[in-house]
């Protein structure tokens, strides 16, 4: 942490702070330029509440610093996530899913291979979701996506089949030796959830939904965590950080785009993000291209996109029959378009030295 | 809800439209425009599914015809909330706040006269929360806020003091006749915060937590219910149809700030929220400058501010020492601060034809 | 500038970046905590290029030394703007308007009172003009708004009456004593616009308009400096330092809207702009809550909540026939309302100790 | 136009919208559903001013109803922007840029194959110039970038060499046979920028600089129009439409990345923009990763992905000695970056059926 002093601070001004950091087990490391006082604030071990478990410094200590007279600025310099962080783990992170329907028996998220998930948003019936699922699986697609408990922004929109939903998945996983991954909304479903997936999404809208994050990282099973519509890639791997810190180290994260001004696309998808996570962090990165841009017509090329940037695994919306969909059809593709898509994936996979994990 | 369809779409694009329309049991009616043909769609009551249970098409159809060949643009013309909105409930909602220091007992939010809600960001011990309470109820404050659980963006924060934290508040009500407004992040935490509780209040991060909203609907509670710090008024409006849909009434909205690119401040207040929720909704609203800010310097210009744009009440943080507070220390008032904002509130009150609520 | 080095780096790395400093000028002070090193970079004077005139160390040096193996992050701890801000002019500015319509002859902006100033977006006809200049005056504005040269966002809108336009602002200005506002677009206008104009308006989209922003600085004329729709608070305090580097003194910032994700309202006033410019800036600032809302019945809200966080002053949009205006009709008051707004600016004004400049 | 009228408004309401109409040359054609009244506004020709020379309804019309009694909203149904829209111009535009160094002698963006313009951020001096150049060329760049008039936020930024800065770009042009792109920022300025380049480049900040985008719009200079760093995809057109509508045909747009709340990459490269151009436009689209990153270590990944979703080009800062860069410096690829990256870009681009330009 460093303090940086306003111009023109007197004395008593650096001595006040010099005071408040040695009453809170600190110690300062002065430094006088021309025309700021800058005061770098040191490691030593404070009493209980100083520092926080990851080794930070309390953040209360900087905001109250912050607000001390003549105080311009407190700079964090320590990263506030440690056990996402590349920094703490340098290999990266390899997530390994059982899934019958690969010769090996498990696909692993984070190697070479790019995985591809792909299903409905929302599970409708018997025979909508094994129809997609046969489609995809077809295809090359490992891992069936598919929604029991959905979220809606309107009280009156579709909530999912719940726990009826879950059983068809787990029907369809029987079927075609697919993985299964479906969303968990509140801590009390984890439980019934983890009984049927294999692996639990956490969706954008719960990226802060701390209990939650407390609750799937009591469990053992790999968790996809999509980015908040409007976090920063700090928050983001804060929000890994609750799950990993609770220890259960399968994170995967989820890039499905950022809420900005522009309105021809559902959101924007961050595809910066993708190399910036490989940078600073050591977690598998994943892009779900159909929440990403909302339309039908632009998954293909953010699909390629999103793999030419180095992306670990897709997840992709796809219906046998979009336009009855009850959710999100505008953004599924058709299982025609899926089966377009799948050799360019492969083509853009082999441009870069990688492969598409095959079936 | 108006479909717009492309330039030189041809007779057959049209009929394909109206042919949907008819087989999820509505209609279109036709206008031919020089350049574009735009379909209405009526309301003739469809089948299970075609209508939500606030009377609006289901938004699934809207998708799926933006989706059909030629379709331009689909153009939602009934508003996504109904029981949040004026147009259903012309006259304002006055929630009612049982509260012993006032005169009549009960304090009213929504009526002519502004309510002060202060205290402590968090409780932090005893000694703090009542010597708080004291000194803000001795200025005029009739509600006294503290959180007892807290959302920490980093899992290494100080997470609040729990149920310990609930009683203390309980022991601040009983020595000074204040209503007590406290946070519930979780489902399962809600019927423990209602047996302390006077007012709950949703965090920013939970303004789209349905299952949450859902269980604090399904309480007597009045609910103060923080805007999303990304929400539109619009999202918010319908987290707050969830709290009523589940059939409790007593939903006040409260500004808490939005995210901007702005760095100077925390959050960038929108202040233009609270005379648009007036016009397009019967609910109260309040505003909250110590989140909207960040900064203890900018929190009274944003109180005056709030209160001549029309607000309902205030939550503001003041904290005896701020500079040992465990959580957002930066932006609480120190009573002395609190004790020169009130009369200034006053006169900003009394100026629009309002009054503070007092004690 | 302080350097944050990575975790972890070696003193090969650290001897680099001293090396750096060294090469170009500048000597570093090392702090060494127990997880990071920190480098002061001190103020010796360098040679040229290495500091920039206003006595900050070139930002190009910063952005060379984040890119160096090892670092971490570089933080700029001297403030980018100097004339602009407060430390290094601690009173307040007051912009002189010569003014003939009030008792001294001279509007002074940025002292105890605020200004209104007042009159249609744009310049349309002598009768718009000068029945709105007639009607502003008769309430209590003193200083005329008027746009003779207009942005418009489409090609095909309309752009203004040109220098016509202007001769019909003279006239009012004749006709009424009051001091005239006016939009200027583009370097090659602005003398001609100085030769009617009392006040130069730069408008949001020409905030970085660097070229114009030193056209206006090397005139006389006061410039109101509208905030750039996504513009921070330190780039608007940049773009009004072009303005004063190239000597003219008189910059009045106006607040008028950000851009957000919320649809409801043309655009978001940051009304916390206001005080922490008081704060940082002695720079005076008025607010639009035309442009800044969108919506007439928004305007009276919000110009009460903006003298209620302290502005020097409103430029509000007046239309004697506001569903007839060529342009931002929506957003305009009618003469009626906006006789109804100025005795409740008169009582918040008076509410917080100021009072509304009289004519 | 379609005028959305507010659920129980009477019929009076409904005739004063009518007769408004009428008064304007329009005519109404009414949809009553069971909730709300829907007016279409079909298009007769009115009388001057009631429509664009583009076709569409005047704006200020659509504004002046919005704000009548009873009317709940207005929906524009006309795109705004018509020379630069697909529906107008089905076939892509094709840029030609004369270029020595190609066997044809000419470049076409827009076709098949994707053009790389790469180069210094500034013009510094005749070494860093002819060494990036011919460095650059030996890759397979066939346009050569270089700046020598620059934006600075900063008044006391540097800002480019000027006129000498393109007596040096012309000089590597006849040395190396490159075609030139450099920035134009003010209108005085695009006759002598024509003299030196071959294509004229619009500034992020000067999307909406009007006189600027008039004057360009004169010449017959292919023009790059980077992307305003807040502006939505429509405003980008709108502004291409100024230029177009001036008789230059030769545009190209640029995504340079959106400014978001993210901080670890300087902005937010939009690369579902570039399908979405190709959609709604006939103009072709170039990416620019440095700008769009800020971060030299990002730069490949954002080609590769920007290549694989469709663009027609890419603009690359490279700089033969990156930490002495004037401007930009860490977000410069070295020559050896660069030259790692181009069979890369050949990869991807053979794997999605296009090809690198040749020289």
């Amino acid at each position: 942490m460093i303090v940086v002093m306003q111009q023109h601070c007197n004395d008593e001004a650096i001595e006040h702070v010099m005071t408040y950091l040695k009453n809170h087990g600190l110690s300062g490391h002065l430094s006088q330029g021309v025309e700021r006082t800058v005061i770098g604030v040191l490691g030593a071990v404070g009493p209980s509440g100083t520092r926080t478990t990851a080794g930070g410094i309390n953040p209360a200590i900087g905001e109250a610093l912050e607000s001390l007279p003549y105080v311009e600025q407190v700079v964090i310099v320590t990263k506030p996530y440690k056990l996402a962080s590349r920094e703490f783990h340098p290999e990266n992170t390899i997530v390994e899913i059982p899934t019958p329907c690969v010769a090996e028996g498990v696909v692993r998220i984070g190697e070479t291979s790019v995985v591809i998930m792909a299903g409905p948003c929302t599970v409708e019936s018997e025979k909508q979701l094994l129809t997609t699922a046969e489609a995809v699986r077809k295809e090359g697609a490992v891992i069936l996506r598919g929604g029991a408990f959905k979220p809606s922004t309107s009280p009156y929109g579709f909530r999912g089949m719940g726990e009826e939903g879950l059983k068809l998945l787990s029907k369809a996983r029987k079927e075609f030796g697919m993985a299964i991954i479906t969303e968990v909304m509140t801590p009390s479903d984890v439980e019934l959830v983890c009984e049927y997936a294999d692996i639990l999404q956490i969706g954008t809208r719960n990226m802060q939904n701390y209990m939650l994050l407390d609750e799937v990282g009591r469990t053992d099973k790999p968790v996809v965590l999509k980015r908040g519509m409007s976090a920063t890639i700090e928050e983001w791997l804060l929000a890994a950080e609750y799950v990993l810190s609770q220890g259960n180290p399968n994170v995967i994260l989820c890039e499905r785009g950022i809420r900005t001004f522009e309105k021809m696309t559902r959101n924007t998808m961050d595809i910066s993000a993708i190399p910036v996570i490989k940078r600073v962090s050591h977690l598998p990165i994943i892009a779900d291209p159909s929440q990403g841009t909302g339309h039908r017509d632009l998954v293909s090329a953010m699909s390629l996109a999103s793999v030419a940037a180095g992306v670990d695994g897709l997840l992709i919306e796809v219906h046998p029959n979009p336009d009855e969909a009850l959710k999100d059809g505008a953004q599924s593709l058709t299982p025609e378009l899926f089966q377009k898509l799948m050799p360019q994936l492969q083509s853009v996979s082999t441009a870069i030295g990688r492969t598409i994990v095959a079936s």
